[in-house]
């Protein structure tokens, strides 16, 4: 199968300055971007779109969400934080099936690709019925079984969690030819007695394993976490060896300086998430200054339950602004920096080599914004109307791997009225 | 003319808490909203239109923008502000003609229009232009000549500025039906000498007019006030007389207590311009606090120049998440007092009666959004919904007066085509 985009402006991601591009052809062989420059390429292709009027991207990665809390979308919406969690989401999720994480799966995956989101990190239950999703929907993910030990007296070899953890990586991990991996999850310090941290962190390291792990989102956590143990979450997991491996960490909202030095030497990666930190009153990780220390930051949606959505052009938009105005310092995060964050940053968080740019030999994740709506107009400076002026709805074209699953409001991959129905029933379900 | 709308779920905006109905028809007198009720009236009407599956509130006010500078949409980005002000937006803003505003008003209009704004508080140049877009577009906005005075010893009889304020009140004030308002406006402490501010707001308390002012927006601006006049901003302008008619502050980020309670005492109105304060590096305006005081707050997009756009969706977003995460409270800013601030409370900034809300008798101000995509599913909380999921390119419908301005992505008062193309004529002049 090839492809050729005709007539791309293109942004170009991962410098220390995104630019763009225009006037640039790009040829989509199988799933990997085989050619981009100025001249077509005298073949013959399967397909060929013109490209005039829209502004290329790299599909955007979600490195922290619970997918299928769509399904719990704007529940508890203004209760402060413990409510939230202990009277309006906890039981909610006590009555989730194995079904309603395929529904919810499904409609977060549409959520995802209309909105130019390629690639996402899961974590939440029952992440077969995600990973059935992520294969037939053509996106990337990385999914997780999170391992929690609320008995402070469990031993790890009674934690039925790291046996289905262990068990989910040998059955998915690279599956879709590679589109779908498998990371390992602590799923935070106040889930977890330390054997398990530890015995499971090895497992992870024996694996050459990935760990997600929620750290530092509120106070109360680092507070509760010193009183308990002496010390800090941060260096709790890196003295129980959570760190021996590639990892990275959700939220980090509380990190002192020790804390942000330790991820930082561990090479931690950090995803923010600023749209739900703020909103349930954490905060925010203050990723100006871990830029500043070489850190790799991501962005993630975290869950709909606390967002209230998936949509990364928000998370962009927001991040792109908070640093500034806390800081009241209008170059304290910058637009490129934010766009890195959440394409290539994002791939190395996931661990996807050739990922998260429009280059030649990279995989073909590449997104279309249409340039045709009034809010979009003048497009001066691309990078910026990306970062402050652009709509998920922008996204006219969404390909992963060279495969196109989104294109101007169709989706190609994805029953959507099927899904809205199955999404009805579980909901009817869940909230009569 | 009569339109039915049927089926509807309806935002009740202007309460403690806004709340959501279902089931309930609606019909539209010429500009007035006649009936809501369970019942469908037996009469005849023009047209009707089944609502199923949307979500109806009243239209969003803007109350603090510069329309037109969409044209300087993403120039110098990232610049600190005044590196932005002097060396990117002065140099452009200086070649602007009544041509480009005109042009610059019409996108702005398409952008406001299709995002749901159907009202608007602008200050800029030549603002006959704007009013002739606003007439023609079924917008309604508040306009205003702005009064500068750079030299220290002009006399307020020789700023032609006061001049041409007062002739375009008498021109245009409520044109098109009332549609159209012109409000006075001092622009800023920083370019305004005393003895102009308290000539031209005596003028304004003559006219019974509405004051519009930039307040404290940067802590350089309340120190170089002091500086000078030994007061803040807000009670050098107080002491002016620009607070004795009714009055509205956008900005007001580095208020002191004093000033606040000055303004509340006055009945000044502030409007919030969150994206465009933390952009810039500013800050952002306390509202929980002015809240908290009683204090009438309304919401701005500001210009597209440090915004970058003109989406209130936006804005609602930001506005609801930036205080609970600064504050460290979930609590501390809810959807409902966010709803009410870019409805009713703007239709108070604009001395509109009657209007910011679905009620009988009421100005038929509407807009719907779509439920039929996959972010606004399912649709547990509406008011969540719309604060916390909604896109600006969720509405499906824009009804101001009782005209339908847009509709399912149609424009029906201007032509979409034309505004782009004399907008690339603009752009191209001012940027070659």
């Amino acid at each position: 199968m090839k492809i050729l985009l005709k007539n791309c402006l293109v942004l170009q991601a991962g410098g220390k300055t995104v630019t763009a591009a225009g006037g640039l052809n790009i040829v989509v062989h199988n799933s990997i971007i085989e050619y981009i420059g100025k001249e077509i390429p005298d073949e013959r292709f399967d397909s060929v779109k013109d490209m005039s009027g829209k502004l290329l991207m790299p599909g955007l990665y979600n490195c922290h969400t619970h997918s299928s809390m769509v399904l719990l979308r704007g529940v508890g919406s203004g209760l402060p934080l413990n409510d939230w969690l202990f009277k309006a989401i906890f039981p909610v999720e006590d009555k989730l099936t194995e079904d309603d994480i395929k529904a919810g799966s499904e409609l977060a995956a549409l959520e995802m690709i209309s909105g130019g989101t390629v690639s996402f990190s899961d974590m939440y239950f029952f992440p077969k019925k995600t990973a059935e999703v992520v294969l037939e929907s053509g996106m990337k993910a990385n999914i997780c079984r999170p391992v929690q030990s609320f008995d402070p007296d469990e031993k790890p070899e009674n934690c039925y969690r790291i046996a289905e953890s262990e068990a989910l990586f040998k059955e998915y991990n690279g599956a879709g030819d590679g589109r779908l991996l498998v990371d390992f999850c602590v799923h935070a310090e106040y889930t977890c007695n330390p054997q398990v941290v530890r015995a499971y962190s090895e497992i992870c390291r024996n694996y050459n394993g990935n760990m997600h792990i929620h750290l530092a989102e509120t106070e109360k956590e680092q507070r509760e976490c010193i009183e308990k143990y002496g010390v800090t979450p941060a260096k709790w997991f890196d003295s129980l060896g959570a760190f021996d491996s590639d990892a990275f960490a959700a939220h980090c909202v509380v990190l002192t300086e020790e804390d942000a030095e330790i991820l930082k030497n561990r090479g931690v990666s950090i995803v923010h998430n600023p749209t739900s930190n703020m909103k349930l009153g954490s905060g925010f990780a203050p990723i100006s200054r871990y830029m500043d220390m070489g850190m790799n930051i991501a962005l993630g949606t975290d869950g709909a339950a606390s967002n209230n959505n998936l949509d990364m052009f928000e998370e962009m938009h927001l991040a792109s602004v908070i640093h500034n105005g806390f800081m009241r310092n209008a170059t304290a995060v910058n637009a490129s920096e934010i766009i890195n964050a959440a394409t290539v940053n994002g791939a190395k968080v996931q661990r996807r080599a050739k990922c998260g740019k429009i280059a030649e030999g990279y995989r073909a994740d590449i997104i279309a914004l249409s340039l045709d709506t009034p809010h979009m107009q003048p497009c001066l400076d691309p990078v910026s109307s990306v970062v402050y002026s652009a709509q998920a709805s922008d996204v006219c074209l969404t390909m992963c791997d060279g495969k196109i699953l989104y294109e101007n409001g169709e989706f190609l991959t994805l029953d959507k009225e099927r899904i809205m129905f199955d999404v009805k029933k579980s909901v009817k379900r869940l909230y009569k």
